[in-house]
């Protein structure tokens, strides 16, 4: 039996040869993602993986609605597995938004799915780290979440050498579309032209932009001559007063897919443009306004930085989490009379904190130590009958090779208090 | 634009009244699973949320198979959500098991979805804490599991007048079966009608005993009886060696509803018998060979843990996580002049581990200061301008209201000292 395709199995380290991805470093990056998300300030939320289909199919624009997984359920529901976070937190915030203070400062990690022919960091499901801010027009909130999405990428190690933000603007888009092409009704049409500027054909492009009456040279050397509007500038000297920077450059080449956006967007791609894009985003100042009915007018702005992608370029790097740490402890059982005070002992050492190993069926002694040398453990203990027929515990620094007896009841203590003593 | 029936959102604190799923409660909730699972040397796993319909058809039993949510995807595969994990475990283990030391000791914490009637307690998905012990047919792992759920409730803030692990045998029931049925291949049918005991009506259940060749009131009088066979005294013993005897009780009724189950199983359940079983495992001896077309055999044992029914107990208990504690600065900008040398402390700040909040817009101090009061935190920072040009910080204790300057660079050191000199 074997799993779909464009799926991931996640296995625990040590990972077999043959597999890639593993949970405990994928728990690791969201772990990482939740720390930064609240220092600054970021509250956690999650919808349904399943959505009525509609919420997708009139917002998000033709490019994700064609990559949609949706079926009809058994109450004859059209339903589609989400392919994106920002419709559901919109349907979210639309509901709610009343009950918090502005602006909302929300982030999720949730899986994303899309039916889509398989590519090198591109599968049919995803996770993605989304942080959105809602309730704020002025820029400094672009600012403040290109930060985060910084700060997000710093987190699980990588540096101003290993990822860059190409910032840009559906504003000067549109005012270049404006004059360009008067008139025309076909704006969203000409964001798709540019967005796919870098993996379509030059002669497809250049006639999808006669078509809609500009050049492919116009926009080549709109995008070349790349000068920050007063907008994008106000965005980088906030960066720049951070001291991020380094880390942000105005490259009109991006314009992002989705049909939402309105204002500033940007993506983040490893330096050495080996990889898609690790991360996107933008404001989308209608949408909650659209999702809503017109009834609540929150304009907003998030991103999306997706895990795959991300593990690709942190494994070139060198630069994935580790596994965690192995049990502290391995107890040994070589007298099998004294198996339940050693029942007693483990379950005393877990309450405190400590995690504990041992084999769960007897085996000889010789074998036991073995076990407990390769589980990584840093002490055996063994308990032990002493004269006066009560029990004590000898506890023992598989790294400096030194023994000590410790009372039975002393052992936690002892432990937590790293065993220099030995 | 509504959720689907049956799903649910989960959203940042403090919930507006009308909802009652916590994002960040039930994140506490995972993330004391996870302590207790790495205490007890488990790794984790997770496999895809998708998986093909043959997977849960053959194994799981006619129940869980009615209630798939199953569709064909645009590549006409049958494909299901899925109901439960260990179908996903059993595969993956099969396909990998060669790479990892015995005994495998898996957890995972999936989201799983059944199609079906809402009640409550029970939705069209829920989480689940699955943990699982792959190649070890002791019931030392029996037991060793059992604890493992009993400190996994326990983490959470349950104690023993919360709730109660009942526990029993298919091969008690099989024997009794065997003994009042004898000849008859019904098996899972009888197993069914007993799992169901609680909730059928007893002229139902009656009947349907009839029909297998046995009665209700030999079914009464065996689970009545409730004597430990010696497999579970022996799984007794060993929690009460670990002093958790107080936590388990046999009790026949319960039998399990899936089809795989093969040695002893349990349920947990409130003490006070209000809402439905918190939590259920067992073992499954044949069914990673059934899965792997009999070409790995690993006798096996897991248990699944919901969050549901938990977080209702929990709710009701007033035992839900708190709220992860707010930011603990507040940067106030009364300059707007300062506005980048505030940015540039915050950032600092925060890339010490701080969490810090601020107004990202200009705002009038007595505002600003009230904002930082709501939000929680415990220190105010402002930065100010020194005659001689510089900078320097001003921060105050909101507790205690004391005042103190501190040097721009000594900020982050100062704080992170909890500010005592205050």
């Amino acid at each position: 039996m074997e799993r779909l395709p464009g799926f991931r199995d996640f296995f625990p380290e040590p990972l077999p040869p043959s597999e890639v991805w593993s949970a405990e470093a994928r728990q690791a990056i969201f772990a990482a993602w939740r720390r930064v998300a609240r220092r600054y300030g970021f509250r956690e939320y999650d919808g349904p993986p399943l959505e009525a289909l509609e919420l997708y199919t009139a917002k998000s624009g033709d490019e994700i609605v064609h990559q949609l997984y949706h079926f009809t359920d058994k109450g004859e529901r059209a339903v589609a597995l989400r392919p994106e976070m920002t419709p559901t937190l919109a349907r979210m915030a639309a509901a709610r938004e009343r009950g918090y203070r502005k602006p909302l400062k929300w982030f999720a990690i949730p899986q994303l799915f899309r039916y889509e022919r398989q590519q090198k960091g591109r599968l049919r499901e995803h996770f993605q780290f989304n942080a959105d801010i809602l309730g704020e027009s002025d820029r400094a909130a672009d600012a403040e979440l290109i930060a985060l999405l910084i700060d997000a990428l710093r987190e699980v190690g990588l540096g101003v050498d290993d990822f860059v933000i190409r910032l840009s603007s559906r504003d000067a888009w549109r005012e270049f579309f404006q004059a360009h092409c008067p008139g025309s009704a076909r704006e969203y049409d000409f964001f798709q032209v540019v967005d796919k500027l870098g993996r379509e054909k030059p002669e497809a492009s250049a006639a999808a932009l006669r078509e809609l009456g500009t050049s492919l040279e116009a926009v080549r050397s709109f995008i070349a001559e790349g000068r920050a509007t007063p907008e994008l500038q106000g965005i980088l000297d906030n960066l720049t007063a951070r001291g991020l920077g380094a880390f942000v450059e105005v490259d009109y080449a991006v314009v992002r897919g989705l049909a939402y956006y309105t204002g500033p967007v940007y993506e983040a791609f490893d330096r050495r443009g080996e990889f898609r894009a690790i991360a996107g985003g933008g404001r989308y100042d209608q949408l909650v306004k659209l999702m809503s009915g017109g009834k609540v007018d929150l304009p907003s702005l998030g991103f999306g930085l997706g895990d795959v992608v991300l593990t690709e370029l942190l494994r070139q790097r060198g630069k994935l989490p580790p596994a965690p740490p192995p049990a502290e402890v391995f107890c040994l059982v070589e007298d099998e009379g004294l198996r339940g005070e050693t029942l007693a002992l483990i379950q005393r050492l877990r309450e405190g904190g400590c995690g504990v190993e041992y084999g769960l069926t007897p085996m000889r002694a010789d074998k036991q130590f073995k076990r407990a040398c390769e589980s990584g453990a840093r002490f055996t203990v063994k308990v032990e009958r002493q004269e006066s027929g009560g029990c004590q515990a000898r506890v023992r620094d598989l790294r400096t090779r030194a023994e000590s007896v410790v009372a039975m009841d002393a052992v936690a203590q002892w432990l937590s208090e790293g065993g220099q003593s030995l």
